[in-house]
């Protein structure tokens, strides 16, 4: 049971005036609120307004930089460096990937890369944003704390740099991957502890490389790559893509965002925008894409399996479900917003 | 203990003969068989010789055109798509890197699909080839078998479509990750068969869904994808982008290739190269990859772990050592390949 549930358009406005009342002008606060209400609206709740009192303290120590100069550093005609100057990694995410658009469109293809970036919730966003143009978009990211080990190794020195990848269908939804390079992401230890369960085997280990399975444990332990070392060498290109390449943080260089909010993290992100157009007709695409779709969905299942999801597929649903109903707030986030919304002086949501 | 030991130089002469003797180009028969050589040199024995019966069958068979028109059928500054005219794979994307290195070097970034090509031995062959020009390589393919359902599903409509990606390093070996999308690919089912050993469970599962251990009995269960469904969502998106995007066959489309002949595969991959000159200099990104290798290989061990490896450190160590000691052939493969010199009238390799 939901402890509330609100409004996509009331959950923005709550955001944005949250936002504002720190100073960031209009359009900023509105953009990035846009995104982390949406974020909640397809499900993404680990990665929406749940992180705002983390932002707004960042925001008031200083470390996110309110009136930011987001600016190409390096360019040629399919590429670009877009330097945030350590603003919010929403605003700074979305101007690369409106880059990405715009120069996919002439030269096919596109990658953008970001540095002195910041958190900028949900992957899937960046990553589906292309998909209205018919283009077709893959995302990387460097994750703002490193939970995760070489495979055999201890010291944890890479994040769970996710992918996303977001490919337009015709009839179908579009498919939407989404995925940590983790079997589990740290939000998800995080939800354990809170509801007080014990995490299943090969989410984490201890430092004798046995299973960690008590959540309320989980600094004496790491995360556990998906496919063993396959996870790791993931997680690594990821962070290469994402952080070394743009000239922005990874490994050793990581900031860990939950723990710090004064340090510039220099977040990096990559987004790399194919146009369906260059390669052929985009319907026809798109088409073989439902087919695909379609074949996957109907195919036996195991016993006891009563559907087969397609990446993605969830969170379409619960975008057109949460946005006829409203959005489902626990009511652990309900409480954080109201004080949150007394400290700002600001209305509260619900 | 290897049965035989052959130089790289013997090796390629071998297998050059073998296609000459079937009709290929010299040129074709010297870049097909260099690549194949290349495979076994950096230990990807099952992508290497092994495959030389089985890719000649396919050509006296009519499986394959050994002339064929290799040509791009769509283009724009950064991005191509390459028509193999069922040529042998190795020609098709050496053809793509070749064209994508290229563009790169114009445009910063650039991708290349194939269609119409076919089976090109192992991805890593690919993604590292633009690092002598001090770029970066991401390589997608489309396997050639479907061996993966959907999660929570038994048809096999999807393959082990692998990922490898290519990152240059100044004084330490390149970082080169090449993986399957399943736990174990379909290779290393055979090798326990061939060797009489059970499988570990998380390799393979039945129709019950419950683990399956008897190598021999793989025929009755299906690959386990890596991290569960997300392994099954970026076998997905790697088939997208290495097939259906280029016009190339994916899901249902797919042949066997172990088990027909004939059929055109038109199996497709991808390449994306990123010139590191376009993102600042490239001494400053392979001194930082430098520094990463250092960190993760230096970190901490877990109990009984004696060594952190690196993603192709290990293959670049046997190209160091294969290419000073020779390349170690195993029985059978020893065995099979005189069967073929027999057969095709060519000296045998020992």
């Amino acid at each position: 049971m939901p402890a509330a549930t609100v409004r996509f358009e009331a959950l923005k406005a709550f955001i944005q005036s949250a936002f504002l009342s720190q100073g960031l002008p209009e359009a900023d606060a509105t953009q990035v609120a846009s995104l982390m209400a949406e974020a909640d609206l397809q499900g993404s709740d680990g990665h929406g307004v749940i992180r705002l009192p983390q932002y707004i303290k960042r925001i008031r120590a200083g470390g996110i930089n309110i009136h930011p100069d987001i600016k190409v550093v390096r360019e040629r005609a399919a590429m670009a460096v877009v330097d945030g100057d350590n603003g919010m990694g929403h605003l700074v995410v979305s101007k690369a990937v409106d880059l990405a658009i715009a120069k996919a469109r002439d030269t096919g293809v596109a990658w953008v890369s970001t540095r002195m970036s910041n958190h900028a919730g949900p992957a899937s966003l960046y990553a589906r944003k292309p998909l209205q143009h018919d283009m077709l978009g893959l995302y990387f990211a460097v994750g703002n704390a490193n939970h995760l080990p070489p495979w055999g190794g201890m010291d944890m020195l890479l994040s769970t740099n996710p992918i996303s990848a977001g490919v337009p269908a015709a009839e179908e939804p579009p498919v939407v991957l989404d995925m940590a390079t983790t079997v589990a992401a740290y939000g998800k230890v995080k939800a354990k502890a809170k509801a007080g369960a014990m995490m299943p085997e090969g989410w984490m280990i201890d430092r004798q490389g046995k299973p960690l399975l008590d959540p309320n444990r989980s600094g004496e332990g790491f995360l556990l790559p998906i496919g063993g070392h396959k996870g790791y060498g993931l997680a690594l290109i990821v962070g290469l893509l994402a952080g070394t390449l743009g000239g922005a943080a990874m490994g050793r260089d990581v900031i860990d965002f939950n723990a710090d909010h004064v340090s510039v993290t220099n977040t990096g992100q990559a987004i790399l925008v194919i146009d369906l157009a260059a390669f052929g007709d985009p319907q026809d695409f798109k088409h073989a894409v439902d087919k695909l779709v379609r074949d996957l969905r109907g195919a036996e299942r195991l016993p006891g399996v009563e559907r087969i999801w397609l990446p993605g597929e969830q969170s379409h649903q619960r975008r057109q479900q949460y946005a006829a109903t409203g959005i489902p707030l626990s009511a652990g986030v309900v409480a954080d917003l109201t004080t949150l919304a007394g400290e700002l002086g600001i209305a509260p949501l619900v």
